[in-house]
Protein backbone atom coordinates (compact mmCIF):
# COMPACT_ATOMS: atom_id res chain seq x y z
CA UNK A 1 0.00 0.00 0.00
CA UNK A 2 1.65 3.44 -0.99
CA UNK A 3 1.16 6.10 0.95
CA UNK A 4 -1.87 8.03 -1.13
CA UNK A 5 -3.97 5.09 -0.67
CA UNK A 6 -2.85 5.21 3.41
CA UNK A 7 -4.34 8.35 3.11
CA UNK A 8 -7.51 7.90 0.95
CA UNK A 9 -8.57 5.12 3.51
CA UNK A 10 -8.31 7.16 6.77
CA UNK A 11 -10.09 9.95 4.82
CA UNK A 12 -12.77 7.14 4.07
CA UNK A 13 -12.98 6.10 7.06
CA UNK A 14 -12.17 9.10 9.34
CA UNK A 15 -10.08 7.46 11.00
CA UNK A 16 -6.10 7.15 11.60
CA UNK A 17 -6.81 4.05 14.48
CA UNK A 18 -4.45 1.12 13.95
CA UNK A 19 -5.55 -2.09 16.08
CA UNK A 20 -2.60 -3.78 17.87
CA UNK A 21 -3.06 -7.54 17.87
CA UNK A 22 -1.31 -8.73 20.91
CA UNK A 23 -3.32 -12.02 21.58
CA UNK A 24 -2.23 -13.44 25.66
CA UNK A 25 -4.22 -16.91 25.27
CA UNK A 26 -4.77 -16.17 29.49
CA UNK A 27 -6.26 -13.43 28.46
CA UNK A 28 -8.94 -14.07 25.93
CA UNK A 29 -12.33 -15.13 26.59
CA UNK A 30 -13.00 -18.60 28.28
CA UNK A 31 -16.00 -19.27 25.81
CA UNK A 32 -13.07 -19.16 23.01
CA UNK A 33 -11.43 -22.06 24.62
CA UNK A 34 -13.68 -24.46 22.30
CA UNK A 35 -12.33 -23.75 19.29
CA UNK A 36 -8.89 -25.81 17.52
CA UNK A 37 -7.44 -22.69 17.95
CA UNK A 38 -8.25 -20.25 20.23
CA UNK A 39 -6.01 -17.06 19.46
CA UNK A 40 -7.10 -17.04 15.62
CA UNK A 41 -10.83 -17.28 17.16
CA UNK A 42 -10.20 -14.14 19.00
CA UNK A 43 -7.74 -12.73 16.37
CA UNK A 44 -11.14 -12.72 13.26
CA UNK A 45 -13.87 -12.18 15.97
CA UNK A 46 -11.77 -8.66 16.66
CA UNK A 47 -10.93 -7.93 12.96
CA UNK A 48 -14.95 -8.79 12.28
CA UNK A 49 -15.55 -6.14 14.66
CA UNK A 50 -13.61 -3.42 14.11
CA UNK A 51 -12.95 -3.39 10.63
CA UNK A 52 -14.63 -0.34 9.27
CA UNK A 53 -13.32 1.68 12.31
CA UNK A 54 -9.65 1.14 11.58
CA UNK A 55 -6.79 1.62 9.05
CA UNK A 56 -4.17 -0.59 9.99
CA UNK A 57 -3.89 -3.96 11.89
CA UNK A 58 -0.45 -4.91 13.99
CA UNK A 59 0.00 -8.02 15.24
CA UNK A 60 2.84 -8.22 18.08
CA UNK A 61 5.07 -11.05 16.70
CA UNK A 62 6.22 -11.95 20.40
CA UNK A 63 2.99 -13.01 21.52
CA UNK A 64 2.88 -15.03 18.34
CA UNK A 65 6.15 -16.18 19.19
CA UNK A 66 5.57 -16.90 22.33
CA UNK A 67 2.96 -20.01 22.00
CA UNK A 68 5.45 -21.97 19.50
CA UNK A 69 4.59 -23.39 16.22
CA UNK A 70 0.79 -23.40 16.83
CA UNK A 71 1.77 -18.96 17.65
CA UNK A 72 3.27 -18.84 14.23
CA UNK A 73 0.46 -20.76 12.21
CA UNK A 74 -1.82 -18.14 13.84
CA UNK A 75 0.20 -15.53 12.96
CA UNK A 76 -0.11 -16.22 9.52
CA UNK A 77 -3.93 -17.15 9.72
CA UNK A 78 -4.50 -13.85 11.14
CA UNK A 79 -2.45 -12.32 8.35
CA UNK A 80 -4.53 -14.22 5.77
CA UNK A 81 -7.79 -13.08 7.44
CA UNK A 82 -7.14 -9.45 7.59
CA UNK A 83 -8.39 -7.63 4.67
CA UNK A 84 -6.19 -6.63 2.22
CA UNK A 85 -7.30 -3.03 2.35
CA UNK A 86 -6.29 -2.36 6.01
CA UNK A 87 -2.23 -1.59 6.27
CA UNK A 88 -0.71 -4.07 7.92
CA UNK A 89 2.15 -3.85 10.23
CA UNK A 90 4.15 -7.04 11.62
CA UNK A 91 5.17 -5.07 14.90
CA UNK A 92 8.50 -7.92 14.92
CA UNK A 93 11.66 -5.26 16.03
CA UNK A 94 13.87 -6.68 13.72
CA UNK A 95 16.81 -5.53 12.33
CA UNK A 96 20.33 -7.54 11.41
CA UNK A 97 23.34 -7.65 8.57
CA UNK A 98 22.04 -7.22 5.71
CA UNK A 99 22.39 -10.93 4.38
CA UNK A 100 19.97 -11.29 7.52
CA UNK A 101 17.76 -8.60 7.62
CA UNK A 102 17.11 -9.72 3.81
CA UNK A 103 15.48 -13.13 4.82
CA UNK A 104 13.42 -11.19 7.81
CA UNK A 105 12.03 -9.33 4.66
CA UNK A 106 11.38 -12.65 2.77
CA UNK A 107 9.85 -13.42 6.35
CA UNK A 108 7.17 -10.69 6.47
CA UNK A 109 6.76 -9.22 3.19
CA UNK A 110 7.52 -12.18 0.61
CA UNK A 111 4.12 -14.52 0.68
CA UNK A 112 5.72 -17.31 -1.66
CA UNK A 113 8.24 -17.74 0.68
CA UNK A 114 6.65 -17.32 4.34
CA UNK A 115 2.93 -16.97 3.65
CA UNK A 116 2.53 -13.79 4.95
CA UNK A 117 3.09 -10.35 3.38
CA UNK A 118 2.73 -7.37 5.47
CA UNK A 119 2.81 -3.55 4.02
CA UNK A 120 5.27 -2.73 6.75
CA UNK A 121 6.87 -3.74 9.59
CA UNK A 122 9.15 -2.23 12.42
CA UNK A 123 12.68 -2.18 12.57
CA UNK A 124 15.31 -1.48 15.14
CA UNK A 125 18.06 1.18 13.84
CA UNK A 126 20.86 0.27 15.84
CA UNK A 127 22.52 -1.60 12.97
CA UNK A 128 22.36 1.32 10.40
CA UNK A 129 22.05 1.18 7.17
CA UNK A 130 22.31 -1.90 5.66
CA UNK A 131 20.31 -3.29 8.58
CA UNK A 132 17.09 -1.30 7.16
CA UNK A 133 17.94 -1.74 3.26
CA UNK A 134 16.71 -5.44 2.28
CA UNK A 135 13.17 -3.93 3.58
CA UNK A 136 12.96 -1.04 1.22
CA UNK A 137 13.85 -2.86 -1.42
CA UNK A 138 10.42 -3.99 -1.89
CA UNK A 139 7.83 -1.52 -3.93
CA UNK A 140 5.23 -0.02 -1.82
CA UNK A 141 6.43 -1.79 1.73
CA UNK A 142 7.34 0.36 4.70
CA UNK A 143 9.89 0.28 7.20
CA UNK A 144 8.81 1.74 10.39
CA UNK A 145 11.72 2.72 12.04
CA UNK A 146 11.93 3.25 16.01
CA UNK A 147 13.16 6.46 16.97
CA UNK A 148 11.21 7.72 20.70
CA UNK A 149 9.37 4.56 22.15
CA UNK A 150 6.86 4.51 24.87
CA UNK A 151 8.89 2.61 27.73
CA UNK A 152 10.50 3.77 30.41
CA UNK A 153 13.98 2.99 28.83
CA UNK A 154 13.36 4.95 26.39
CA UNK A 155 16.03 7.41 28.48
CA UNK A 156 18.60 5.30 28.53
CA UNK A 157 20.06 5.77 24.65
CA UNK A 158 16.85 7.40 23.13
CA UNK A 159 17.62 10.91 24.84
CA UNK A 160 21.55 10.71 24.77
CA UNK A 161 23.22 13.75 23.86
CA UNK A 162 25.42 14.05 20.48
CA UNK A 163 26.92 16.94 18.45
CA UNK A 164 24.29 16.91 16.34
CA UNK A 165 21.15 16.33 18.97
CA UNK A 166 19.80 13.54 20.75
CA UNK A 167 20.19 9.59 19.59
CA UNK A 168 16.54 9.37 18.35
CA UNK A 169 17.17 13.03 16.26
CA UNK A 170 19.80 11.21 14.57
CA UNK A 171 18.23 8.28 13.93
CA UNK A 172 15.39 10.23 12.34
CA UNK A 173 18.22 12.72 10.70
CA UNK A 174 20.23 10.08 9.20
CA UNK A 175 17.29 7.53 8.08
CA UNK A 176 15.66 10.20 5.78
CA UNK A 177 18.84 9.92 3.59
CA UNK A 178 17.74 6.00 3.39
CA UNK A 179 14.46 6.36 2.24
CA UNK A 180 11.59 8.98 1.93
CA UNK A 181 8.23 8.88 3.62
CA UNK A 182 6.87 7.15 0.86
CA UNK A 183 8.57 3.93 2.43
CA UNK A 184 9.78 5.48 5.82
CA UNK A 185 7.70 5.93 9.67
CA UNK A 186 8.78 6.39 12.78
CA UNK A 187 7.57 4.77 15.97
CA UNK A 188 6.79 7.68 18.33
CA UNK A 189 5.56 6.75 21.68
CA UNK A 190 2.42 8.77 22.63
CA UNK A 191 3.77 9.06 26.14
CA UNK A 192 6.38 11.67 24.38
CA UNK A 193 3.49 14.30 23.74
CA UNK A 194 5.66 16.78 24.22
CA UNK A 195 8.67 15.89 21.71
CA UNK A 196 5.88 15.93 18.80
CA UNK A 197 6.47 19.07 17.98
CA UNK A 198 10.08 18.64 17.82
CA UNK A 199 9.54 15.50 15.92
CA UNK A 200 7.68 16.79 12.89
CA UNK A 201 10.10 19.42 12.19
CA UNK A 202 12.79 16.74 11.45
CA UNK A 203 10.24 14.65 10.10
CA UNK A 204 7.71 16.62 8.33
CA UNK A 205 5.75 14.24 6.04
CA UNK A 206 7.08 10.83 7.52
CA UNK A 207 3.88 8.74 8.77
CA UNK A 208 4.30 8.36 12.74
CA UNK A 209 3.11 5.51 14.15
CA UNK A 210 2.18 5.87 17.53
CA UNK A 211 1.77 3.52 20.42
CA UNK A 212 0.92 3.96 23.99
CA UNK A 213 -2.74 5.74 24.05
CA UNK A 214 -4.72 3.59 26.57
CA UNK A 215 -2.98 1.23 28.64
CA UNK A 216 0.03 2.82 28.72
CA UNK A 217 -1.55 6.58 29.09
CA UNK A 218 -0.21 8.56 26.40
CA UNK A 219 -3.08 11.09 24.98
CA UNK A 220 -4.48 11.50 21.49
CA UNK A 221 -5.16 15.30 21.62
CA UNK A 222 -1.52 15.72 22.93
CA UNK A 223 -0.42 13.65 20.05
CA UNK A 224 -2.21 15.10 17.06
CA UNK A 225 -1.85 18.90 18.30
CA UNK A 226 2.02 18.73 17.03
CA UNK A 227 1.75 15.26 15.19
CA UNK A 228 -1.21 15.83 12.26
CA UNK A 229 0.00 16.79 9.07
CA UNK A 230 -1.48 17.68 5.60
CA UNK A 231 -1.93 13.77 4.75
CA UNK A 232 -2.95 13.18 8.77
CA UNK A 233 0.98 11.68 9.03
CA UNK A 234 -0.42 9.40 12.55
CA UNK A 235 -1.04 5.70 12.88
CA UNK A 236 -2.21 5.90 16.42
CA UNK A 237 -2.13 2.33 17.90
CA UNK A 238 -4.26 0.84 21.09
CA UNK A 239 -3.91 -2.55 21.41
CA UNK A 240 -5.19 -3.69 25.20
CA UNK A 241 -7.56 -1.54 25.87
CA UNK A 242 -9.84 -2.27 22.81
CA UNK A 243 -8.97 -6.04 22.36
CA UNK A 244 -9.55 -6.78 26.35
CA UNK A 245 -12.18 -4.25 26.50
CA UNK A 246 -14.49 -7.31 27.41
CA UNK A 247 -14.29 -11.10 28.54
CA UNK A 248 -17.25 -12.14 28.00
CA UNK A 249 -18.79 -13.64 25.07
CA UNK A 250 -19.77 -10.18 24.22
CA UNK A 251 -15.84 -8.87 23.81
CA UNK A 252 -16.12 -8.52 20.33
CA UNK A 253 -18.95 -5.91 21.00
CA UNK A 254 -16.83 -4.20 23.79
CA UNK A 255 -13.89 -4.09 21.83
CA UNK A 256 -16.11 -2.24 18.72
CA UNK A 257 -17.50 0.59 21.15
CA UNK A 258 -13.52 1.35 22.36
CA UNK A 259 -12.39 1.13 18.84
CA UNK A 260 -15.40 3.57 17.74
CA UNK A 261 -14.62 6.07 20.89
CA UNK A 262 -11.48 6.38 19.17
CA UNK A 263 -12.35 6.44 15.73
CA UNK A 264 -15.12 9.32 16.28
CA UNK A 265 -12.67 11.39 18.01
CA UNK A 266 -10.58 10.93 15.48
CA UNK A 267 -12.92 12.30 12.92
CA UNK A 268 -13.63 15.17 15.07
CA UNK A 269 -9.63 16.16 14.93
CA UNK A 270 -9.31 15.32 11.20
CA UNK A 271 -12.83 17.29 10.85
CA UNK A 272 -11.14 20.28 13.33
CA UNK A 273 -8.21 20.37 11.19
CA UNK A 274 -9.96 20.41 7.50
CA UNK A 275 -8.13 17.09 6.47
CA UNK A 276 -11.84 15.96 5.83
CA UNK B 1 24.03 -22.82 31.59
CA UNK B 2 26.13 -20.55 34.04
CA UNK B 3 29.28 -19.21 33.11
CA UNK B 4 31.56 -21.92 34.90
CA UNK B 5 29.66 -24.69 33.00
CA UNK B 6 30.98 -22.69 30.33
CA UNK B 7 34.27 -22.35 30.73
CA UNK B 8 34.54 -26.00 31.39
CA UNK B 9 33.48 -26.79 28.25
CA UNK B 10 35.60 -24.39 26.44
CA UNK B 11 38.45 -26.32 28.44
CA UNK B 12 37.41 -29.95 27.82
CA UNK B 13 36.76 -29.16 24.35
CA UNK B 14 40.15 -26.99 23.72
CA UNK B 15 37.87 -25.06 21.95
CA UNK B 16 35.66 -21.41 22.01
CA UNK B 17 33.58 -22.17 18.82
CA UNK B 18 30.25 -20.94 18.26
CA UNK B 19 29.13 -22.88 14.89
CA UNK B 20 26.30 -20.20 13.06
CA UNK B 21 23.35 -21.85 12.03
CA UNK B 22 22.30 -20.15 9.00
CA UNK B 23 20.28 -22.27 6.59
CA UNK B 24 19.45 -21.04 3.06
CA UNK B 25 17.32 -23.70 1.08
CA UNK B 26 18.68 -22.58 -2.46
CA UNK B 27 22.42 -23.02 -0.54
CA UNK B 28 22.43 -26.50 0.87
CA UNK B 29 23.54 -29.75 -1.28
CA UNK B 30 21.23 -31.08 -3.22
CA UNK B 31 21.10 -34.74 -2.35
CA UNK B 32 19.38 -33.45 1.10
CA UNK B 33 16.24 -32.11 -1.07
CA UNK B 34 14.74 -35.70 -0.98
CA UNK B 35 14.19 -35.57 3.38
CA UNK B 36 10.45 -34.00 3.82
CA UNK B 37 12.64 -31.25 5.90
CA UNK B 38 15.87 -31.02 4.14
CA UNK B 39 16.49 -27.79 6.43
CA UNK B 40 16.69 -30.02 9.28
CA UNK B 41 18.34 -32.71 7.87
CA UNK B 42 21.09 -30.33 7.04
CA UNK B 43 21.74 -28.61 10.88
CA UNK B 44 21.45 -32.04 12.32
CA UNK B 45 24.53 -32.84 9.99
CA UNK B 46 26.34 -30.24 10.23
CA UNK B 47 25.51 -30.71 13.96
CA UNK B 48 27.08 -34.46 14.19
CA UNK B 49 30.38 -33.68 12.53
CA UNK B 50 30.93 -30.45 14.89
CA UNK B 51 29.71 -31.31 17.99
CA UNK B 52 32.93 -32.59 19.63
CA UNK B 53 34.44 -29.07 18.05
CA UNK B 54 32.69 -26.29 19.21
CA UNK B 55 31.23 -25.28 22.70
CA UNK B 56 27.99 -23.18 21.28
CA UNK B 57 25.32 -23.04 18.33
CA UNK B 58 23.60 -20.27 17.00
CA UNK B 59 20.95 -20.33 14.75
CA UNK B 60 19.99 -17.30 13.33
CA UNK B 61 16.06 -16.95 13.09
CA UNK B 62 15.51 -14.57 10.38
CA UNK B 63 16.71 -17.74 8.09
CA UNK B 64 14.15 -19.99 9.84
CA UNK B 65 11.30 -17.15 9.90
CA UNK B 66 11.87 -16.25 6.16
CA UNK B 67 10.79 -20.75 5.34
CA UNK B 68 7.47 -19.60 6.51
CA UNK B 69 5.69 -22.33 9.23
CA UNK B 70 8.05 -24.82 7.88
CA UNK B 71 11.08 -23.04 9.08
CA UNK B 72 9.55 -22.12 12.48
CA UNK B 73 8.99 -25.65 12.96
CA UNK B 74 12.82 -26.61 11.65
CA UNK B 75 14.06 -24.06 14.19
CA UNK B 76 12.18 -25.69 16.62
CA UNK B 77 13.76 -29.38 15.68
CA UNK B 78 16.96 -27.75 15.77
CA UNK B 79 16.69 -26.63 18.92
CA UNK B 80 15.39 -29.87 19.68
CA UNK B 81 18.35 -32.03 18.22
CA UNK B 82 21.04 -29.65 19.76
CA UNK B 83 22.96 -31.38 22.48
CA UNK B 84 22.13 -29.61 25.79
CA UNK B 85 25.16 -29.62 27.08
CA UNK B 86 26.08 -27.31 24.19
CA UNK B 87 25.49 -23.62 24.81
CA UNK B 88 22.72 -22.70 22.24
CA UNK B 89 22.24 -18.94 21.60
CA UNK B 90 19.04 -17.83 19.65
CA UNK B 91 20.16 -15.01 17.44
CA UNK B 92 17.28 -12.92 17.29
CA UNK B 93 18.16 -9.59 17.56
CA UNK B 94 14.76 -9.13 19.49
CA UNK B 95 13.69 -5.91 21.99
CA UNK B 96 10.73 -4.28 22.80
CA UNK B 97 8.69 -2.91 25.55
CA UNK B 98 8.67 -5.35 29.20
CA UNK B 99 5.69 -6.66 28.71
CA UNK B 100 6.53 -8.37 24.89
CA UNK B 101 9.94 -8.78 25.50
CA UNK B 102 8.51 -10.65 28.46
CA UNK B 103 7.03 -12.69 25.11
CA UNK B 104 10.05 -12.89 23.64
CA UNK B 105 11.68 -14.68 26.70
CA UNK B 106 8.84 -16.87 26.87
CA UNK B 107 9.29 -17.87 23.15
CA UNK B 108 13.21 -18.56 23.86
CA UNK B 109 13.36 -19.76 26.85
CA UNK B 110 10.17 -21.25 27.99
CA UNK B 111 10.00 -24.27 26.63
CA UNK B 112 6.56 -25.28 28.31
CA UNK B 113 5.00 -22.43 25.83
CA UNK B 114 7.15 -22.23 22.88
CA UNK B 115 8.70 -26.08 22.74
CA UNK B 116 12.07 -24.42 23.10
CA UNK B 117 14.82 -23.21 25.78
CA UNK B 118 17.75 -21.73 24.73
CA UNK B 119 20.73 -20.84 26.96
CA UNK B 120 20.67 -16.87 25.40
CA UNK B 121 19.31 -14.94 23.20
CA UNK B 122 20.65 -11.67 20.94
CA UNK B 123 18.88 -8.37 22.28
CA UNK B 124 18.92 -5.36 20.42
CA UNK B 125 19.63 -2.54 23.11
CA UNK B 126 17.94 0.58 21.48
CA UNK B 127 14.93 0.53 24.55
CA UNK B 128 16.65 0.13 27.19
CA UNK B 129 16.45 -1.39 30.61
CA UNK B 130 12.78 -2.71 30.56
CA UNK B 131 13.00 -4.54 27.53
CA UNK B 132 16.07 -6.12 28.54
CA UNK B 133 14.82 -6.85 32.27
CA UNK B 134 11.97 -9.80 31.73
CA UNK B 135 14.85 -12.07 29.52
CA UNK B 136 17.09 -11.69 32.85
CA UNK B 137 14.81 -13.03 35.53
CA UNK B 138 15.44 -16.30 34.00
CA UNK B 139 18.22 -18.06 36.31
CA UNK B 140 21.37 -19.07 34.04
CA UNK B 141 19.56 -17.69 30.93
CA UNK B 142 21.10 -15.21 29.00
CA UNK B 143 21.13 -11.93 27.41
CA UNK B 144 23.81 -11.15 24.23
CA UNK B 145 23.18 -7.94 23.89
CA UNK B 146 24.44 -5.60 20.68
CA UNK B 147 27.64 -3.29 21.00
CA UNK B 148 29.64 -2.97 17.97
CA UNK B 149 28.71 -5.13 15.26
CA UNK B 150 30.58 -6.77 12.36
CA UNK B 151 28.74 -4.40 9.82
CA UNK B 152 29.05 -1.78 7.66
CA UNK B 153 26.34 0.35 9.38
CA UNK B 154 27.89 0.12 12.33
CA UNK B 155 29.42 3.45 12.12
CA UNK B 156 25.83 4.86 11.47
CA UNK B 157 24.91 5.01 15.08
CA UNK B 158 27.25 2.72 17.18
CA UNK B 159 30.17 5.34 16.93
CA UNK B 160 27.89 8.56 17.49
CA UNK B 161 30.21 10.38 20.64
CA UNK B 162 28.15 11.37 23.68
CA UNK B 163 29.42 12.82 26.52
CA UNK B 164 30.29 9.77 28.30
CA UNK B 165 31.93 8.17 25.65
CA UNK B 166 31.08 6.62 22.11
CA UNK B 167 27.01 5.49 21.99
CA UNK B 168 28.29 1.22 22.17
CA UNK B 169 30.53 2.34 24.97
CA UNK B 170 27.57 3.90 26.15
CA UNK B 171 25.75 0.33 26.07
CA UNK B 172 28.34 -1.35 27.56
CA UNK B 173 28.57 1.10 30.39
CA UNK B 174 25.02 1.23 31.29
CA UNK B 175 23.75 -2.27 30.49
CA UNK B 176 26.18 -3.68 33.28
CA UNK B 177 24.28 -1.86 35.86
CA UNK B 178 21.21 -3.97 34.76
CA UNK B 179 22.89 -7.48 34.97
CA UNK B 180 26.43 -9.04 35.97
CA UNK B 181 28.71 -11.15 33.86
CA UNK B 182 26.71 -14.62 35.49
CA UNK B 183 23.84 -13.13 32.80
CA UNK B 184 25.10 -10.64 30.03
CA UNK B 185 27.28 -11.16 26.78
CA UNK B 186 28.11 -8.65 24.28
CA UNK B 187 28.49 -8.59 20.86
CA UNK B 188 31.60 -7.41 19.18
CA UNK B 189 32.25 -8.17 15.68
CA UNK B 190 35.31 -9.78 14.71
CA UNK B 191 35.81 -6.75 12.30
CA UNK B 192 36.09 -4.68 14.88
CA UNK B 193 39.75 -5.81 16.27
CA UNK B 194 41.14 -2.43 17.14
CA UNK B 195 38.03 -1.96 19.53
CA UNK B 196 38.33 -5.16 21.68
CA UNK B 197 41.16 -3.87 24.25
CA UNK B 198 38.87 -1.06 24.60
CA UNK B 199 36.06 -3.24 25.23
CA UNK B 200 38.12 -4.98 27.27
CA UNK B 201 38.68 -1.97 29.54
CA UNK B 202 34.73 -1.57 29.47
CA UNK B 203 33.48 -5.27 30.09
CA UNK B 204 36.46 -7.29 31.84
CA UNK B 205 34.22 -10.27 33.00
CA UNK B 206 32.06 -10.21 30.20
CA UNK B 207 31.74 -12.94 27.80
CA UNK B 208 31.71 -11.52 24.34
CA UNK B 209 30.02 -13.55 21.06
CA UNK B 210 32.12 -12.66 18.35
CA UNK B 211 30.85 -12.80 14.74
CA UNK B 212 32.59 -12.09 11.50
CA UNK B 213 35.20 -14.55 11.38
CA UNK B 214 35.62 -15.92 7.86
CA UNK B 215 33.05 -14.56 5.47
CA UNK B 216 33.07 -11.49 6.96
CA UNK B 217 36.73 -11.14 7.38
CA UNK B 218 37.72 -10.69 10.59
CA UNK B 219 41.06 -12.06 12.11
CA UNK B 220 40.88 -14.78 15.09
CA UNK B 221 44.17 -13.44 16.05
CA UNK B 222 43.13 -10.39 16.32
CA UNK B 223 40.23 -11.09 17.93
CA UNK B 224 42.20 -13.06 20.48
CA UNK B 225 44.93 -10.62 21.14
CA UNK B 226 42.84 -8.05 23.40
CA UNK B 227 39.82 -10.32 24.02
CA UNK B 228 40.77 -13.04 25.59
CA UNK B 229 40.53 -12.94 29.92
CA UNK B 230 41.18 -15.04 32.31
CA UNK B 231 37.62 -17.45 31.61
CA UNK B 232 38.55 -17.18 27.86
CA UNK B 233 35.42 -14.90 27.61
CA UNK B 234 35.13 -15.02 23.94
CA UNK B 235 32.49 -17.41 21.95
CA UNK B 236 34.04 -17.38 18.16
CA UNK B 237 31.07 -17.51 15.63
CA UNK B 238 31.62 -18.82 12.07
CA UNK B 239 28.89 -19.92 10.12
CA UNK B 240 28.74 -19.63 6.46
CA UNK B 241 32.77 -20.67 6.10
CA UNK B 242 31.60 -23.86 7.91
CA UNK B 243 28.90 -24.87 6.62
CA UNK B 244 28.75 -23.97 3.44
CA UNK B 245 32.48 -25.60 3.28
CA UNK B 246 31.35 -27.80 0.97
CA UNK B 247 27.73 -28.64 -1.14
CA UNK B 248 28.30 -32.05 -2.04
CA UNK B 249 27.57 -35.36 -0.33
CA UNK B 250 30.44 -34.28 1.54
CA UNK B 251 29.36 -31.50 3.10
CA UNK B 252 29.50 -32.29 6.87
CA UNK B 253 32.89 -33.53 6.45
CA UNK B 254 34.18 -30.50 4.96
CA UNK B 255 31.97 -28.55 7.64
CA UNK B 256 34.15 -30.83 9.84
CA UNK B 257 37.89 -29.80 8.30
CA UNK B 258 36.72 -26.17 8.48
CA UNK B 259 35.71 -25.88 12.07
CA UNK B 260 38.62 -28.35 13.02
CA UNK B 261 40.71 -25.90 11.54
CA UNK B 262 39.16 -23.18 13.87
CA UNK B 263 39.29 -25.84 16.79
CA UNK B 264 43.26 -26.44 16.54
CA UNK B 265 43.58 -22.60 15.76
CA UNK B 266 41.94 -22.14 19.34
CA UNK B 267 43.64 -24.17 21.30
CA UNK B 268 46.94 -23.15 20.70
CA UNK B 269 45.50 -19.60 21.42
CA UNK B 270 43.84 -21.32 25.03
CA UNK B 271 47.48 -23.17 25.42
CA UNK B 272 50.07 -20.03 24.86
CA UNK B 273 47.14 -17.82 27.35
CA UNK B 274 47.94 -20.83 29.81
CA UNK B 275 44.20 -21.21 30.30
CA UNK B 276 44.69 -25.10 29.38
Amino acid sequence: MNKAQLFEQIKNKRSFLCVGLDPVLENIPKHLLKYDNPVLEFNKQIIDATKDLCVAYKPNTAFFESMGLKGWESLIRTWEYMPKDIFSIADAKRGDIGNTSAMYADAFFNESKSQMSFDAITVAPYMGKDSVGPFLSYKDKWVILLALTSNAGHSDFQLHSTPQGMLYEEVIRISSEWADSGQLMYVVGATRGAEFENIRRLAPDNFLLVPGIGAQGGSLAEVCKYGLNKECGLLVNSARSIIYAGNGPDFAEKAREEALKLQQEMEQILLSAGLI
